[in-house]
C-alpha cells in the first residue's frame, strides 16, 4: 500500500496509541471536576497548551477545538468587526474559511477575494490594492492544501497592519504546522488555525492560536472551558496526542523536510512533462505536489491507481464531493488539463521507492487511459 | 479507587480500544476521499449513523458533532425561528442550552425559563401557561444532569405541539441515552442531543438527531460533511466507538438499570437523613443521586473523600468552576443545606460494596467536618 494522500489525513503515529490508552482507561477524568485526579488532567491540558505555543514560537494562548474547520470558523466569526467593514480572504482559501466568509457577506460585510497565482499564493500587488482603512479582518492560508503554495504571511500581515493597525490577521496553518518552519512571533499573525489529524495525531481535535492581547468571542455557548472561549468537555486523549506529535514533528522537521523533498524531487524529475503539468515551484511545500494530466480525468486516474494499492487525492478532500466549477486554478489551465488534476501528498513515512513505483504506474495507466479519450 | 462521578465523564470501555486502534492505524482514511478504502470508511460511518437511530428507535437522521455542547448549540441556533418569537427552556437546563438561549435573548428573542421542581423537572402547569402561538422553539432536557430528574418529554412535546404544531422541540438527552429507555419515535421530539463520553466511549464526539423532515441550518461552515449540516473531517475512530457503546448499553439497559438501582437504593436506605437530605424520588434516573449535607460544604466533603480514593461531584462538571448563586435548586433548600450539595453518579461498573464503603466514609468524614463548622 502506498498512501500519498497525507494532506487529506494521516495515519496515527504508534506513540499516540499509548497516550490514548492512558487518557481513555486510566486518566479519563473530566478536567473540570475538583478531585486531585482531575486537577492532574487539567495540568496536563495546560502543559499541552504551553508546549504547542512554544513549539510554534508564539506569544499567546492556544484554544483547543474539534479541528481546523472549527478553528477557522472561530477566527472568521469570533473576531469583533464593524458591520459593513471589509473582510479580505484569498481566492484559494479552504472551504472552512471561504464558506464562513461568504456567510459574513450575506449578513452585511464587504467580503473581497484576493487573486492568487497558479499555486494559490496571494498576488501581493492585488493584496496591497485591496487593504484599506475599512478593512477589519484578513484571512490568508499559510500553505495551500491543494498545491503546497506557501504565502509570505509575515509580509502580508505587515502590509495589512501598515494600512490599519487594528486589522485582525488570521492564517489557516493546517498544512503548515510540523511540516514547514512556523514561527508565530515572527509571522506576527493575530490568529492561527491548526488541525491535529494532518500530523499523525487522531482526528477530532484542532486548535486556534490567539496572539497575546487578541480576543475572540465564542461561537458556541455552554460551560466555561478553554478560557471561556470554547465550551464542551475537553477531548483530553486527542489533545495530548496532538501536543506530542507537534513537538515530535517540529523536532524532526529538517530531517523530514529533507526526506520528503527527495520524494517530491524524484517525482518532479521523472514526470513526462509533455503529458503532465507539474503545478509546483521551489517556493511550494515539498509535502504536496499538484499535477494536471492532459486529456485524462484526475478522478479516473485516481481509480486506476487503486489496483496497485496507490492512494492519491484530486484536491481538497473536504471539497471532493462537490463540483468546483469556479475553482481558483481554472484560469491558469488550458482546456486539456482542466479536469486532470491530481494531488500527491507525502509524509515522512513515504519513500523514494514508493515514488518510483508510483511514477511507473502513473505512466502505464496514463497510456492506457489516453487510448480511450 | 471508587469512581462515583460518571455523570461527569466515564472510563472508556476496553472494547473501544480495539476500534480506536483499527481506525487510527489501519482504516485511518478520510471518508471524503474517493479511493476504495475511504469509501469503506464512509460506509462504516453510514452504518454507525443508522445503528444509533435504530438503537434509539428514531425516524430520522443522526448528525455527528464534537459533543453534547455542540449538539445543543446546533439545536438552539440552527433552527430557523422568527425574530422576536418565544423560546422556552427549563430553569434547570445544562449550560450548553441555557447559555445558548440567553444569547438568543440578547439578539431579540423572547426567552422564558420554565419553573422546575427540586429534581429539575418541569412544572407542567407552568409549562402549559408559557406555551403560546408565538412560541417557535422549546428545549427541555430529558434527564437532569445534577439530580437525575426525568422530564416527561412525550407529554411536554405533545402539549407544545397542541398549541402550535410548528414548534420545534429539542431535548438534551446526554444523561438519558444508554441509561434509561429512549424511544425517539414515541417521545416525538424534533431534535435530540447526545454525547458519547457519558457512555464509556471516548471524548470528542456527540450527535444530534433530526426527526424525519426536520431541518436545521449549520452553525459552522466549510466542507459538505455530515449531510451538509456539520463540516469538518469526521472523527471516525470516536464515532465508531460511540455507535458500538450505544448499542451495547441499550442491549444491557435493563440489566444495568437493575444493578445501578441496587446501588442507589443502598445509598438511599443507609443515609442518615437527619444530617443529609436526599434529593431524589422514584421518578429520577437511578444513575444519579443528589445529596445535600447539613452545614458542611459539598466541596469540602468531596476533598475529604479523596483520601479514600472516592471521587464524587458537586454538580455539573461544566459549571464546577463557576459560582452558581442563581442556581435553580436554591429556592428548595433551607439555609443549612444550600452549600452542601454533592452528586454521586454511577455506572454499571460500580458495586454495592463500593456504595457501602462510600456511606461509611461519608458518615465518618461528616462527623469530623461537622465539629469544625
Amino acid at each position: 500500500m502506498i498512501y500519498f494522500d497525507n494532506a487529506g489525513t494521516t495515519k496515527v503515529d504508534n506513540e499516540c496509541m499509548a497516550i490514548l490508552e492512558r487518557y481513555c482507561l486510566e486518566n479519563y477524568f473530566n478536567p473540570s471536576a475538583l478531585y486531585r485526579q482531575s486537577v492532574e488532567v487539567k495540568k496536563d491540558l495546560k502543559r499541552a497548551r504551553q508546549e504547542i505555543v512554544s513549539a510554534l514560537r508564539g506569544d499567546g494562548e492556544i484554544i483547543f477545538t474539534s479541528g481546523g474547520t472549527e478553528s477557522a470558523n472561530m477566527a472568521v466569526f469570533g473576531v469583533t468587526k464593524r458591520k459593513g467593514s471589509r473582510i479580505i480572504i484569498s481566492k484559494s482559501e479552504h472551504a472552512a474559511v471561504k464558506n464562513s466568509a461568504l456567510k459574513l457577506r450575506e449578513i452585511g460585510f464587504e467580503v473581497v477575494e484576493c487573486d492568487v497565482d497558479i499555486y494559490g499564493r496571494v498576488d501581493e500587488k492585488k493584496f496591497i490594492s485591496l487593504v484599506n482603512e475599512n478593512t477589519s479582518f484578513v484571512s490568508i492560508m499559510h500553505v495551500n492544501n491543494e498545491t503546497g503554495g506557501i504565502n509570505d504571511i509575515k509580509r502580508l500581515n505587515a502590509i495589512a497592519k501598515s494600512v490599519n493597525k487594528d486589522i485582525i490577521f488570521h492564517s489557516d496553518g493546517v498544512q503548515a504546522i510540523g511540516k514547514i518552519p512556523v514561527n508565530l512571533r515572527d509571522l506576527g499573525v493575530d490568529l492561527y488555525s491548526m488541525s491535529a489529524h494532518k500530523i499523525h495525531s487522531p482526528k477530532g481535535v484542532g486548535a486556534i492560536y490567539l496572539k497575546e492581547g487578541v480576543r475572540i468571542n465564542p461561537i458556541m455557548h455552554g460551560g466555561g472551558q478553554e478560557l471561556g472561549i470554547r465550551p464542551s468537555t475537553e477531548n483530553i486523549p486527542a489533545i495530548m496526542c496532538f501536543s506530542l506529535m507537534l513537538k515530535k514533528m517540529v523536532k524532526d522537521l529538517s530531517k523530514n523536510l529533507e526526506k520528503v523533498s527527495k520524494i517530491k524531487d524524484f517525482i518532479q524529475k521523472n514526470i513526462d512533462e509533455s503529458i503532465i503539468k507539474i503545478l509546483t515551484d521551489e517556493n511550494c511545500s515539498p509535502y504536496i505536489i499538484s499535477l494536471a494530466l492532459k486529456d485524462v480525468r484526475g478522478e479516473v486516474m485516481l481509480h486506476s491507481l487503486e489496483k496497485y494499492g496507490i492512494m492519491i487525492g484530486t484536491g481538497s478532500a473536504c471539497s471532493s464531493s462537490k463540483k468546483n466549477t469556479d475553482h481558483w486554478q481554472l484560469p491558469y489551465l488550458s482546456q486539456s488539463y482542466k479536469n486532470g488534476k491530481i494531488r500527491i501528498s507525502f509524509s515522512h513515512e513515504n519513500t523514494v521507492e514508493q515514488a518510483d513505483y508510483f511514477i511507473n504506474k502513473l505512466n502505464l495507466e496514463y497510456s492506457t487511459l489516453k487510448r480511450y479519450t
